[in-house]
């Protein structure tokens, strides 16, 4: 299976350009690098000492076929147009976004460039595809943020809510209500919204993979060799709640908690990232479908206790702090996952192995940690 | 009051600038003349014979306060943050859109056009204006394209939609579920969310008024003087149904009517337009509302209903072709336009006004009409 990988060099996309190239996919990354240079403007580089990418693609040559384009899909529709007529994708895999809450909420700058770079870079594949006659799935990451957190609704189903209108008393399958809490999350909103009007007026086959925050840094390929190592933020900006806290707790930083920590999230291990999306690509819905969605999750957690446990193993204290965001202080989150478990998947949970983690790379590069990125600057 | 409106020299924008400010609006139109720039773009230029935007002004000076500045929205943010800290507006009227949805299907360069253009317009404003901490109202022109044509959902209520949901057995009203028909329309349903997020976390309040499809040319303004002329499309792309074949007549062209022509579409006439938006205008919700929605719309009919009663007039005979569209060949459609209604709107009706049209504008120039732009030239 030929599998574009667009934002393949990402916290995400690089772990599963690995693991769809071991597992015999043939990968070509796209990439414009964009998490690199955020990483430089906002003076936060990973916490790992991530290679460059021509090194990485050189050491995963062992692994299986995987090879690299530089292109921005936002911008540069000329090339994405010639890599895609000349790759011939099956699959196309869609990382290439801007992807964190907080930057995309700290001012006016990082509230366009995410709305442009993330609505435009999926119109141009989508358009682009279109243009040369391509049909390949497409897998799009999305977020579990899309759904907002609303009592009314129940167990949030995968994508489609069931409703019975109040005027004809019909029953009826509804996209579900999308309700973002940051600019970055209606980027998403967005993106399911024009796929599903490419899905309905050209044939496409779409994969919507509602994810929950990723934990984790390592898998057993990123682990493999020094220049496979994966990305790591730790920063109040990119830094997942999860890792974040465990970096803290490393450098006896209080905890930092939002508010009372009720907020109940869904969370996945970014091994776990890796093997979903191999599933998902295995598993296009029939053209002529709605798109369809996964919501790509292990568990559910509140930060709060998500702190405790940390706090608990290492003695770091939690430090509250005003809520920066507007959202719900406590919600009850109850999420369904059942589409990705029959096809197989079978989650790592926080208690098997957060202890790992915290052994295997915030130990082993604490030293790298700059206090200054802890907190947040955006504010909501 | 003052009013910025983005978009004021379009079809409907220049109208409802006069408008406005005969009402004793305060009124800066913004506008990148892209209207104009398309249609060198496609060859067809306005029936009518516009003067340029400096002339319109110079002749609108008699009517009310109303002046222009260039600014392209969605690319110059820079000059569009200048004019709005300077102007500080009580309200802006957003149609500063690409606003044909067969145009929007042309092809790839016309896809991405319109989705850059539509969508970093909306959200370039919003984002400025919580950058200025500028609260004004909001009016955004959407379409009744929007909403799709289900009827499960029973006659079209504004923007939200009562159901019980399933699994919870609640009584909640949701955001009426989008499906759009082109990607025009899609842009409308993606500015409804991104207006949708910016209430909610910024406290916006915002109108985005569901319009039918417009019809006729000329309002009592735009017909006081000469160089107030509206500009008048009768080709393929722009050319709104009930013009084009108003315009078809009075060349002896078949009547261009799309498959059985049962489609059913909502119509409004453009005085009736520029009427709605002052009372739009007027009417702002409270802070911390979610956006109200009003169906900007006067009467239903089928396409071959309204073929049919130029036909009888004029002795042109239907053209029956194959639809190039998706969508369904008949439809029911009923719509609630109770909002705008229950502000005074008293409609326009075609049987009123159509002769008036006939003999006013299309005859005036039928001269300048030309045969080879009639025809869409959009398949999808």
């Amino acid at each position: 299976m030929k599998t574009l990988v667009l934002g393949g060099d990402g916290f995400c996309g690089w772990p599963t350009s690995l693991h769809l190239a071991s597992q015999g996919h043939d990968v070509l990354i796209l990439d414009n690098l964009a998490r690199r240079s955020i990483a430089d403007r906002i003076s936060s580089p990973s916490l790992t000492p991530i290679a460059s990418i021509e090194k990485r693609i050189a050491a995963a040559q062992s692994i299986g076929s995987i090879a690299f384009e530089f292109c921005d899909i936002a911008t540069d529709c000329l090339r994405l147009k010639e890599i895609l007529a000349q790759f011939q994708p099956d699959t196309v895999v869609h990382f290439a976004e801007q992807r964190s809450a907080p930057y995309s909420m700290l001012g006016d700058s990082e509230r366009r460039f995410t709305v442009d770079n993330n609505i435009n870079g999926t119109n141009n594949l989508m358009s682009s595809l279109v243009e040369l006659g391509q049909r390949p799935h497409v897998v799009h990451l999305g977020t579990m943020g899309v759904y907002g957190y609303n009592d009314d609704f129940g167990e949030i189903p995968e994508g489609y809510l069931d409703v019975t209108v109040k005027q004809t008393q019909k029953d009826v399958s509804i996209c579900y209500p999308g309700n973002p809490g940051s600019i970055y999350h209606m980027t998403k909103v967005l993106d399911h919204t024009i796929m599903q009007f490419y899905a309905k007026n050209w044939g496409f086959r779409i994969t919507d993979l509602h994810q929950g925050i990723v934990w984790g840094t390592d898998t057993e390929l990123t682990r493999s060799h020094p220049q496979l190592i994966n990305r790591f933020d730790y920063d109040g900006e990119y830094g997942t709640v999860l890792n974040r806290l465990l970096s803290q707790s490393q450098v006896g930083h209080p905890l930092t908690v939002y508010g009372t920590g009720g907020q109940s999230r869904a969370f996945i291990h970014i091994q776990d990232t890796a093997r979903c999306i191999h599933l998902a690509c295995g598993n296009a819905p029939d053209e002529g479908s709605l798109p369809q969605v996964f919501n790509q999750i292990a568990e559910v957690h509140t930060v709060r206790v998500l702190a405790q446990m940390i706090s608990d193993k290492t003695g770091v204290e939690i430090g509250f702090q005003d809520n920066p965001r507007k959202e719900a202080a406590e919600n009850q989150l109850r999420v369904s996952n059942q589409g990705l478990r029959s096809l197989g998947f079978e989650p790592i949970t926080l208690d098997d192995h957060l202890m790992k983690e915290i052994e295997s790379t915030v130990v082993a590069f604490k030293d790298r940690i700059d206090h200054s990125v802890i907190d947040s600057k955006a504010r909501w």
